[in-house]
């Protein structure tokens, strides 16, 4: 059997490996058209601070290592140009030579492009790059390393571009970010996201979300957003996302699907017999919605690229479909996010709910606990968790990977307390955050506590509702609600007789739990009460103008 | 309703608060025999390094402000010396008096006493202690910070033991752990326990396995070994496990179970109207066999706190049993495991196979990556998860903390490459250690590859199997098989026919991953051959005086 493979990076190495593991006499041919293949893309964001030093490390494998390890005939800088489906050939440009290869079975695995607008002025621009491969990092380091440039312009404020912005600063630069989004990393929600831009803004970046770059001028040098405002930039980097790079498949006559990505089914066979396809070019199924999707990561390419060469070598292991986790540091900060965001749920047309827990990443009572803080995406009826997104210094990746991990299993809401997790001080508490959003959630679906989001609360107030403030006298110089009153938890029993029991109240504490606590007891004094979700720390987070701070 | 409740720490206190904030009307009453309520139980051990330095920090709560926070009356130093059930009232000894106290609902959440073994020359010495209490820990204190204290023997080498140990050592002292299994952390497996075992030592704490106390003399300064051997002890800590304090319970007539814990129904009840019981005095199933059990940890007693709170309310949440998840910090090291060891699983009777990997913390091109082993158990027929272990510097609590996730929801080994877990550099890889356990596990179960395990190996080379070492040639200096060949995997493909084919070979390289590699390349050209899971690095941790260390 003679198998050739497109495209020489995540989802197409792991199937040239797995191939070869599965049957030593198959002749398996690798064609990428960069100088390197294996490479470890995702950390190219890291060698523009020198957090990665060595240029080797971003190579992971060799040509030669590659045919010694696993007798593979690897060919970087051969493009294929075209497919011939009929005759089960492709044709192969290196060194500016056309030649037929032909093939068995063809995997296509070419990965996703970098979007680049098409806007007024880039194309006389020199100083304008995409960051998607080795030679990108390459010309990119030689544009910042050139003592004329001082100010970087990151277009697109999603995971990579924060990666790269973060990276820039590191390295000594002055970086600026638009994000056309209302918010810096759209895969999370609004006031998530908000903890980002705050600590990006800590460090020195300049964040412009809503607003998208109209057109550069002065040869790259001044670039112009919508609003007519001028950013001047010594180099920009563009990461306003990317695009299955399926034009090949689409010229060879293979069905497209959403958003242009190859149509495949379980075994990864798209619409032309022998053809296969797996990686970011592939339309897959979100596992929570069952809705086509994209989703350019390397921890789906890597499992297609395995799962398509079992399928090739008689193995059947079906494409279940992704479920979309992502990550970023920036700077003291992680966020990362899983399944669907309350936007997306929204989108939807899901009947949901959320919560928000802060958390400490160990126990309280031991040195180095930092707060992080954690949302779910739930459906209150079944308790089925639709996603999960966390902020915070510490212990963020762990919790996202528990939720991810739950959502796979179809645990519920009410599975979440239940979880039996790490517990030691250096490591966790005896109630997890994890668990706390089960609890709250359970709260919330059970109708023992009735919550009002951040982005309610101006209604709320409007509509007659008076802030009742429960923390301690001492955390109101961080800020207070406007007319709010203050009980302090531990006296409101006491001091229920100076309430208004005509008055409508939402309560609130740092956190909510004091306030969910304030909330039951007035509950059951008859009060109109309801909970503002997130409390003080949230609103805080994303709506800080709206506070007062002095008394 | 007045509900009485017995033990104030944390079954106790979570079913107090939890049923305050279900029912504001109930009077609930919390005796507690010591000063302290509601205190970190498990951070004592690391008061005693001062890593956690304010004695305050280890009390939580107190009964002032549960009084106003949660209007809980708070009973420390009352000590409930019987129950009456037919008469719905409890007999409590406060400062030398007997009182009554009635009640509609009784909550049992006495917790777990230490076990005291009772050797001869216990009773006459007054340096030997258990850490269970803050009153403990304060003679225990006292007791080290003498100057006259160098030596403290620690008898007992599980999860309590090696905290009490390690934050002993930070704290200048010189300190052996003895341990009457065959090696510490019993609900590790062996070759996992080897890791901590030699941290231990590279620590400067003394470990002795295999051995139990069999007498003290001289008042308590020298402990003396069931062999014989006698080591000198200024200050002896006794952590040999815990067992359910139970007596009150047993007393009332309450019916007892599995090793003397309280049986209780899925709602908490126990065997006597109105008498309810939670934490680590009852009796649990384990999840994994539904066999009854005892699990004396944080984490399930204050889910059950909460859950009989709800059932009392009216809020029915089952007790859906336990799992069983524990950690430990070891210096650098971190030991963790869910669910059932290897041993476990035997005793059991079940049908299972294990596997091995190592890999990185996170991407290993990223600076900060640091090894970890994994250990996993499973049904190689249903693929279901027994049970996992973890060992490495970092990042083994979110190994184990997704794996139980996966044993709650059910996950099959075929689910493990199928998570999607966070993956940037700083924090993961792109094939996570817990995917690699499952593709590894896959290929046991499905038959590609063919594994022994360390302790098969010495049967095997008695059978005539030669260890084939796939490592690079510099690799060898670590430490080589005896009478191994060493071909390395980049040369294996060319150089066949050095191999005897008649000879049948057992492959090892340094983590698995090349062995593996090189056990499909043999066996497809015809080889008889396995593959040693866990390779030379397993070996080499638990079994180093088997290797030769010069050529």
């Amino acid at each position: 059997m003679k198998v050739v493979i497109i495209g020489g990076v995540a989802g197409g190495m792991s199937a040239a490996t797995r191939l070869r593991r599965l049957d030593e006499d198959a002749e398996i041919i690798v064609f990428d058209k960069g100088p390197y293949v294996s490479f470890a893309n995702c950390g190219l964001p890291f060698y523009l601070s020198g957090e990665i030093s060595e240029h080797a490390d971003l190579v992971v494998q060799t040509p030669e290592k590659l045919q010694q390890r696993f007798n593979l005939d690897v060919r970087p800088n051969h493009e294929v140009t075209r497919i011939l489906p009929d005759s089960h050939e492709v044709v192969v440009r290196y060194a500016g030579q056309l030649t037929h290869e032909s093939y068995d079975r063809l995997i296509l695995a070419p990965g996703a492009r970098p979007i680049m607008p098409d806007l007024p002025g880039i194309a006389d621009a020199k100083n304008i790059y995409a960051l998607r491969s080795i030679p990108d990092l390459d010309q990119i380091m030689t544009g910042i390393q050139a003592e004329s440039t001082q100010h970087v312009l990151v277009v697109g404020g999603g995971f990579i571009g924060l990666e790269v912005a973060e990276n820039l600063v590191l390295s000594g630069l002055k970086v600026t970010v638009v994000e056309q989004a209302p918010h810096v990393l759209p895969p999370l929600d609004t006031e998530m996201a908000a903890f980002v831009e705050a600590e990006l803004a800590r460090n020195g970046v300049r964040v412009i979300t809503g607003q998208a770059v109209a057109s550069f001028e002065d040869a790259g040098k001044v670039a112009i957003l919508a609003d007519g405002t001028r950013l001047t930039t010594d180099l920009t980097i563009i990461a306003v996302g990317v695009r299955p790079a399926s034009q090949l498949a689409k010229a060879a006559g293979l069905r497209l699907g959403f958003h242009g990505g190859i149509v495949v089914d379980k075994q990864y066979q798209t619409s032309v017999p022998d053809i296969y396809a797996v990686g970011d070019a592939i339309v897959v199924q979100q596992q929570v919605t069952n809705d086509p999707t994209l989703i350019p990561l390397a921890s789906p390419a890597n499992r297609q690229g395995r799962q398509v060469a079992d399928n090739i070598a008689g193995l059947p292991h079906p494409n279940r479909g992704s479920l979309g986790t992502a990550i970023v540091r920036a700077f003291k900060l992680t966020a990362a996010a899983t399944g669907l965001s309350e936007y997306q749920a929204q989108q939807a047309g899901l009947t949901y709910r959320v919560v928000h827990v802060r958390g400490g990443s160990h126990a309280g009572y031991f040195p180095g606990s930092t707060p992080l803080t954690l949302k779910l995406v739930f459906n209150p009826d079944s308790g089925e968790i639709y996603g999960a997104q966390g902020v915070g210094e510490r212990g963020v990746d762990k919790r996202i990977d528990v939720l991810a991990t739950a959502i796979k299993g179809d645990l519920t809401i009410d599975d979440l307390p239940e979880l039996e997790l790490t517990y030691a001080p250096p490591f966790g508490s005896a109630k997890d955050p994890v668990n706390m959003l089960g609890y709250v959630a359970m709260n919330v679906a059970e109708g023992l506590s009735k919550t009002i989001q951040w982005h309610q609360l101006p209604a709320a107030l409007a509509a007659g509702r008076q802030v009742l403030d429960v923390r301690d006298v001492d955390e109101l110089a961080d800020g207070e609600f406007p007319q709010a009153r203050n009980i302090p938890l531990n006296q409101l029993r006491q001091r229920l007789t100076e309430l208004n029991p005509a008055q409508p109240y939402v309560v609130s504490c740092f956190s909510g739990q004091r306030s969910y606590i304030a909330e039951r007891l007035l509950r059951q004094h008859g009060f109109d009460v309801v909970n503002l979700d997130g409390a003080f720390a949230l609103y805080h987070a994303v709506r800080p103008q709206d506070l007062i701070y002095q008394r």
